[in-house]
């Protein structure tokens, strides 16, 4: 069932809450893929209903990023989730959303703004916002669909870990389940962004994955001083892949550490072909 | 019944929400007085249940004002909230709210901030961060209850038009009710800070509501210039009566006016004996 408008998602949902039926909830920007696959997989075994919301939040996107072209494929993202078991796709207008003529500003609009001790990194630093606009519309489409359980890929280790905060600090009554990420048999973390690369680029952009890998493979080697694993990686780098960031921090509070442990993540960005891909590895896994 | 914990009240409500009983939120910072037993008559008449949140927010005081002497009279609300049929208060720790050792910034926790257009004016311009605290516990309290409907006062009038701002962008499906400021005989608008008023003091503070009815005669009289009808306040004022702000703004939007009509509302704040005091009155009534 494809619904567009928030009143409807309500009135569809109320006779399951009203059945004590679990509401599992897939929050996704659309064009997706073998990882929101893997969510929605992830959701129909914990939950009698599943909505996949499918919605490109103006609010989240910078002024130069990619809002206008970030891919939309709404028939078959409709497809693959009626193929994949889901109940609802829920699917709303940005005005559905923040109203007619709405202004992309705190001028106008109630945000919700995850702590700066966890946005005043990784991609909070150059993305300023970003997970104050995201923050802002999971709130909204946990209270729309009030679901039981939410899905959240690591992929987007950050966004996740501030949901779950978010969660936390403000009692949200739902639960937020994290779930792998999902790569392409050439170690490529999937993302909608890939459609974007050339045959070539998406060869470079391996070169996230080698780094995290070797990473990995030195701290378990024992290898622990955080300076020293970063260090590992500018053997990898090479003109066609610039990187933004890499770093070493706790899993769950993303604290900086000098000597990396098991609850550590390593997470990099870099840009290839104009792409921003981003790609993340749990040391002691 | 008092409850201390959040999990305690969620399992105090459940049954009665199962049963579709009507739950209505009367959030206080304790110290009631007549104004909030209006406001628990109101929940009382239109709520299967009502729940009275005592709960002294030290996230919506700034550094220099009033947080360690606000009045805290748990003993006697309760009493009185027993008195008038009230089902349970709900009365947290700052702990229990905030997690042990909890420091009040936005480094280390989510807040929900209103927008700039609603909180750049009136109590917004001298309290900084003021209705991002009162939003922030309000969304919490709102999580954790999930009241079917919530009471607001008049009295602090800027706080429901944000309130109700907040609810309508984030989707909380909760309705709000504004209910009708109540005065003394004397006129003086009911505040919980009026206990720190001496005789005189409250004498002198008849200043506030003096201020307003003449503006709202004038209006009626047809003066509709904002700019007159803000000049008519000044022979009131004396040497007692420290004047913060006296506005006339529209009722819903608090967007500025330059003509007054009958959905306009006129807005002052006063410092009495060291003592902020504020009040307002609707022009069209």
């Amino acid at each position: 069932m494809l619904i567009k408008k928030i009143k409807e998602l309500r009135e569809y949902l109320q006779p399951y809450k009203a059945d004590n039926e679990t509401i599992g909830l897939v929050p996704t920007m659309g064009a997706l893929h073998a990882g929101h696959l893997s969510l929605i997989k992830t959701a129909k075994s914990m939950c009698d209903r599943v909505v996949v919301s499918v919605f490109v939040n103006p609010i989240q996107f910078g002024p130069n990023e990619d809002y206008t072209k970030y891919p939309r494929t709404l028939d078959e993202d409709y497809k693959l989730c009626t193929q994949n078991g889901v109940d609802a796709v829920f699917s709303p207008s940005p005005a559905e959303m923040y109203g007619e003529g709405f202004i992309l500003s705190n001028n106008n609009l109630t945000y919700v703004c995850p702590p700066f001790n966890y946005t005043d990194k990784l991609c909070g630093k150059s993305r300023v916002g970003h997970f104050d606009g995201v923050c802002t519309v999971v709130n909204k489409l946990f209270n729309i669909a009030q679901p039981d359980f939410a899905f959240f890929g690591e992929k987007d280790a950050q966004q996740l870990i501030i949901i779950k905060k978010m969660v936390k600090d403000l009692n949200i009554p739902v639960e937020i389940i994290g779930c792998p990420l999902i790569r392409e048999e050439s170690g490529l973390a999937l993302s909608s962004r890939n459609k974007y690369l050339s045959d070539d680029g998406k060869r470079e952009a391996l070169v996230l994955y080698k780094i995290l890998q070797n990473i990995k493979k030195c701290y378990k080697q024992g290898i622990t001083d955080v300076a020293a694993l970063k260090e590992t990686a500018f053997t990898f780098l090479n003109n066609n892949v610039e990187l933004e960031y890499l770093e070493i921090y706790d899993a769950d509070t993303l604290d900086e550490l000098t000597k990396a442990n098991d609850n550590s993540r390593a997470f990099i960005a870099c840009k290839v072909e104009d792409v921003r891909l981003i790609d993340n590895i749990k040391l002691g896994e």
